[in-house]
């Protein structure tokens, strides 16, 4: 299959958004951004044995190429709207390309994102995806808005995909449900939409949460509290990991792709209704105060010192 | 270096533009397009030993990976505005990473490009960029407008590139004035403004004439004529490679990144005048015609037979 090939066979899979002037197939995309919008861009590579594990279906991975830019976007609260793909294949594989559009296409369509560019190259297999949000002008959700007071939240359930990474690494048994959250996780975009006007600031959980919250937190010029106790613990996460184990999983361990978030006490009720609307959960874990650093606490009152920092693609070299 | 220190260093040398409301830092940049503009975007990738020999310098290959994704802008007539940069790399290196960025930042403030987010990673070199550009709505420059009747014309001089990689696949004398063809891409920008209204289609020269000329041909459902004798040829080419090895290289050889664009007759005037004004040159090198398939011409009026197609990275396998 030749490059061209490559390409018509992703211009045949692909729906069709009304603010796309010119989609796949010329120098560049043109699109529309609607008046009174801010674009919201954002650029995420996955690189085998890295970012995934090497036995990873390929459906799957075309999946989470694309969930983690949508997670992006999610904690700006951008509606997803356009993305380019740019693929590293080691050789062009017509049964290859077609499962990993079934995994990317799939969540492309469950959110109404139109792929509209890119580029297949030969070389080590990598993908590297840009996304497109739109969002009204002044309202996204930053990094740097969190105040001392605010409450700080966590949507789903924190430490799955670590699990199952850690399952795999010890070369011991998996379990299936853990394993799904680190193949498949679920960009929380609506979500973020509608924390959009009531957080006063957001990150996705991709790093690990004490990284991704101390970014926040950074930002923002504040310190926070966590509760360990009040952690969001999935069932299957709790029958593997006992309670030590559990929050290391929880607080150093990446790849959630949930939303940690702030908001002042007096929003709490509004997020709260508001995510019942579509079955979304999300829980106080904690709050920010003044100073910096966070300081955990077990359920015993005891004061935790947190194993380690998140993932740091550069650790170690 | 951590990833953090990697983006911290990023984020001290790139410019600031009045339309980015958030640029490096957050999950996703926030970006303005102004009213009544489109918006062009455009991925390329660039692959260690795929798209560029092994031995090109560290900020060569900075200014390539940008370049080639403004080529593509300047083929829609696109204002470049902002770019992301996806950096797959095998150690974190600081000597390595201010050399890339060196090359890369030189090219962007030429343009007044602003490197607004993008993703650090460990893994084979490879280059990911997605680059953004403003086109007053309806005013880009497609692949499908050409019309029999139109001139073809190609930007300054064709080959040049594809000479260098002949000579260093050669193992002998490189010429460095083909070298840096090679390795420092113009990308055409201003040309593509000033081709806006005037143009009838247009691509950028980088997989070889022959193959992209064949893209606009195809997307527009014409054919073509080309007159060897009237291809733009630069005094060092013609130094190194005889009448009919030129041809070929010329023909097709990809990593030119000259404009190719169909005008008609009448607009050739001012399109002269145009490109006068900041000293590009342009040169009219056969005709589009009705049918399909591309026929060349020597000067002494025989037919010839292009030996080869474009590049085309999955080619053999």
């Amino acid at each position: 299959m030749s490059e061209f090939a490559l390409i018509d066979r992703l211009r045949a899979r692909v729906l069709a958004r009304g603010d796309v002037t010119l989609g796949i197939g010329d120098d560049a995309a043109l699109l529309q951004v609607p008046p009174g919008h801010e674009l919201a861009v954002t650029s995420d590579t996955l690189v085998a044995g890295v970012h995934f594990p090497l036995d990873t279906g390929v459906a799957d991975l075309g999946w989470k190429a694309l969930a983690v830019n949508l997670s992006d976007l999610a904690a700006m609260g951008a509606a997803p709207a356009w993305c380019t793909l740019a693929l590293t294949l080691p050789a062009a594989d017509a049964d290859w390309l077609d499962a990993f559009l079934d995994g990317f296409l799939e969540l492309a369509e469950q959110h109404q994102v139109q792929l509209v560019g890119g580029d297949t190259t030969r070389g080590p297999l990598s993908v590297c995806v840009t996304a497109h949000g739109l969002v009204p002008a002044g309202t996204a959700l930053r990094r740097d808005g969190a105040r001392a007071g605010d409450e700080i939240w966590v949507t789903g359930t924190l430490g799955d995909a670590a699990g199952a990474l850690a399952q795999h690494l010890a070369g011991g048994a998996c379990s299936a449900k853990l394993r799904y959250r680190l193949d498949r996780p679920t960009p929380r975009v609506d979500t973020g939409l509608v924390l959009r006007g009531r957080a006063t600031a957001a990150i996705d959980v991709s790093d690990g949460l004490l990284a991704d919250l101390g970014h926040v937190l950074a930002a923002s010029g504040v310190g926070a509290r966590l509760d360990l106790g009040r952690l969001p613990t999935s069932r299957t996460l709790a029958d593997h990991f006992d309670e030590r184990r559990r929050w290391e999983l929880q607080l150093g361990g990446g790849d959630d792709y949930e939303l940690c978030f702030t908001a002042p006490p007096q929003a709490a009720l509004g997020i709260e209704q508001a995510l019942a609307g579509f079955d979304a959960s999300a829980a106080v874990i904690g709050h920010v105060v003044a100073g910096h650093g966070i300081v955990c606490t077990t359920p015993d009152g005891d004061a935790y010192a947190p194993p380690a920092r998140g993932y740091d693609h550069f650790a170690g070299s």
